[in-house]
């Protein structure tokens, strides 16, 4: 039986047995999607190899997933907001749906007034992840829109384009119609081109997932510059900026001059402030970025999203928002660099080993994910096997973010020191 | 200057001065919506009164939203939690997408099952809203079904339909073209006729609002035989059943024979625990209901719900998910009772008032809502007008919820015991 979840399609026809009724019509756009999205379906592989396994003991690099106690700080500000909440005078029931404004004062002035963009505090929707966000954008935007995508690429932005009707069906590469794919490799050092046919929404993602690259100031103004003289629109996942180490290397494309005609950034508290398992996350859409109608009006994207944001959600906990409020306290504030640093420190102990013993890795110096070139053209699925069972390693398989992932993969250093070094460990029994 | 929500176009177009470039396309559709969201306007409205009131004590029975703390049994399980993500033991990250198998479980068990529901825990998919879920499901569903909504009834049913490009342009009563709207008013006490043409999906609230009023067992009846002969969808929204006094109307959908292959129910801890500003709900879609495809292949909507709700969301804070958890605990079920019949209490009280003073009461028995027509034929808006300057209450104007509201209002029961006597003593200086 053929395994590979790149060609097994997702949706069985169960065809009832009665003939009665059936139903409304679906949308037949979730049809086109290539088996499950990667994560779950790695978590199907790992579950069947820990059943003929049980004892193994699996150091988990996969997905990128913080491990370390949430910042006390965090801690600290989540029960207060918890006792408010048992009185009258403290009980806090629908908030802004766009997040309470100390916290959004807060983010515009630490994360981007701090760092010249001139972001407003009214320019910044808090929501519950970036994942709901980088897909829920797609709600403003108009079908007739031609996507960019960079491959490899965080699965989620090709798979809703493709759940929103926005392409074609998949060829035997997993590439879907009507999407253009720039690829990023060890031969352009992972920097895309700039699209060579006109598009009008790009996706980028710096510091990158899966690759760990981040982009220099150059490369960002090519890409305003492009997207300025093009009428394209660069959506901007600045999730990992807080492992930028290089002080020359922006964190946000708002440092870019021109980029509040052209961008929207999303941000989150994942993987600064161990916010995974806690949910907040950001959209910044400037008041001066603007869309079109088919008929040539112009419209202001952040009217479109604010409508979306208070008529499809409801804000985020008002105990979570305190808590990403102490984020930005002086305590807050050390406490999520210590976690950062302690991260990074990770990412360098495994590129270490595994540059010693002869991978060719990327990435793991301004972001937490290393990305090496799989040994002797080895498939990416076939390395994640050959990885699980010779050193009980879960990683991601370079492929499952895109068909110019194949032959490359994604290692997490979001673990505890002692998995890390168990890890090395295991790593120098096998070679590129 | 006429100053109506209803007739103002959302989206001015600023056209830029300079000519360079402007960008993606939009979703026009967006552009079809009047207005804004009905609560962000009456809290428009709200302000401009205070800017030339400042002193004036409001009493606000607009939104329904909660008032009184947190239970307890919510908080001590959110303290611990918050303790827990303190340690890397208790540490959590990414949870399921769909909800911890420990709250499904106590989900399906205390709702469902006891209630002699056929609901299992893999059927429950858990959420941070109702208002979310209610919008989200059309992401799975074809945009050629034909849409039935009760009117009045929740905007966010109509709106997103709206937003997806199900309808076409609003009349001058603010009716869109394409939907199949069902009149709720005194002349059918508010029970909606079966749709006179064919429909594929039909939205349902009971309790309900904004009438407040409850749907007996032979009602559902009728609506799942009808969906069953007809081929439609059910979309079911129970944010209110927790208010349900007469133990012989159904909680839920699924206590009605034949609802597994025909809807999909919506549930909230807003209004029951008082999480609105929490935000958690759950979306129960069976395994037995299928869509089909233009072709006639059949659909499994759970697996396409599944899909949406892994890929484009990322699940709920474990923190909340243990406050959730604990609504379910002998003390926490408890306390939610005693909330609810806390806000019973208060619409009764109001309820008698307004009726005593000649106006038309309907709900407030099994719902927080009161639905009361307003005197002399006066417009929502003027009513809404009228009650804020003569007796400083806030309420929802009916017309707000759908054409048919036209003429009627909401009070909402969400509020201490004080600011319901206050207000039941000012509604003593008016009448009917």
């Amino acid at each position: 039986m053929n395994r590979s979840v790149i060609v097994l399609p997702l949706f069985l026809h169960n065809h009832r047995e009665s003939g009665d009724g059936i139903m409304a019509r679906v949308n037949e756009h979730y049809l086109k999607l290539k088996a499950g999205y990667l994560f779950p379906e790695i978590a199907r592989r790992l579950g069947e190899y820990q059943d003929g396994h049980p004892d193994a003991d699996i150091i988990k690099c996969g997905i990128g997933d913080v491990t370390e106690p949430l910042p006390q700080a965090v801690r600290e500000a989540m029960h207060k907001a918890v006792d408010e909440m048992g009185t009258r005078q403290g009980f806090h029931g629908y908030g802004p749906e766009q997040g309470y404004l100390w916290l959004r004062e807060k983010i515009a002035g630490h994360d981007f007034q701090a760092r010249h963009c001139g972001i407003e505090a009214d320019e910044i929707f808090v929501s519950d992840g970036s994942k709901c966000d980088s897909a829920n954008i797609l709600d403003i935007l108009g079908n007739d829109n031609r996507i960019a995508v960079c491959d490899p690429g965080y699965p989620v932005y090709v798979d809703t384009n493709v759940m929103t009707g926005r392409t074609g069906d998949a060829n035997h590469r997993g590439e879907y119609g009507g999407l253009v794919y720039l690829p990023m490799t060890e031969a352009n050092n992972f920097t895309p081109a700039l699209p060579s046919e006109p598009v009008d929404v790009i996706y980028l993602c710096y510091p990158n997932n899966p690759t760990g690259m981040a982009a220099s100031r150059e490369t960002l103004e090519g890409w305003v510059n492009y997207a300025r003289e093009n009428n394209a629109l660069i959506l901007f996942d600045a999730a990992y900026e807080a492992f930028i180490t290089d002080p020359s290397i922006p964190h946000s494309i708002f440092e870019i001059e021109g980029a509040r005609e052209c961008a929207i950034e999303f941000r989150s508290f994942s993987k600064n402030a161990g916010f995974t398992g806690i949910r907040t996350a950001l959209t910044i859409i400037p008041k001066t970025l603007q869309g079109k109608t088919s008929s040539g009006e112009h419209v202001p994207l952040h009217r479109l999203w604010h409508r979306r944001h208070t008529t499809k959600f409801n804000g985020v906990s008002y105990i979570t928002q305190r808590g990403a409020e102490a984020v930005y306290s002086d305590e807050g504030r050390r406490q999520v660099a210590d976690l950062v640093a302690f991260y990074l420190e990770n990412a360098r102990v495994l590129g270490e080993c595994l540059t010693g013993q002869g991978f060719r890795c990327y990435g793991g110096v301004n972001a937490p994910y290393i990305w090496l070139k799989t040994p002797g053209g080895m498939g990416s699925w076939d390395f994640f096997d050959h990885l699980l069972n010779k050193s009980r390693i879960l990683g991601t398989p370079g492929s499952g973010f895109g068909a110019s992932g194949e032959g490359y993969f994604r290692l997490s250093a979001f673990n505890s020191r002692e998995n890390i070094r168990k890890a090395v460990k295991r790593l120098k029994q096998i070679t590129a």
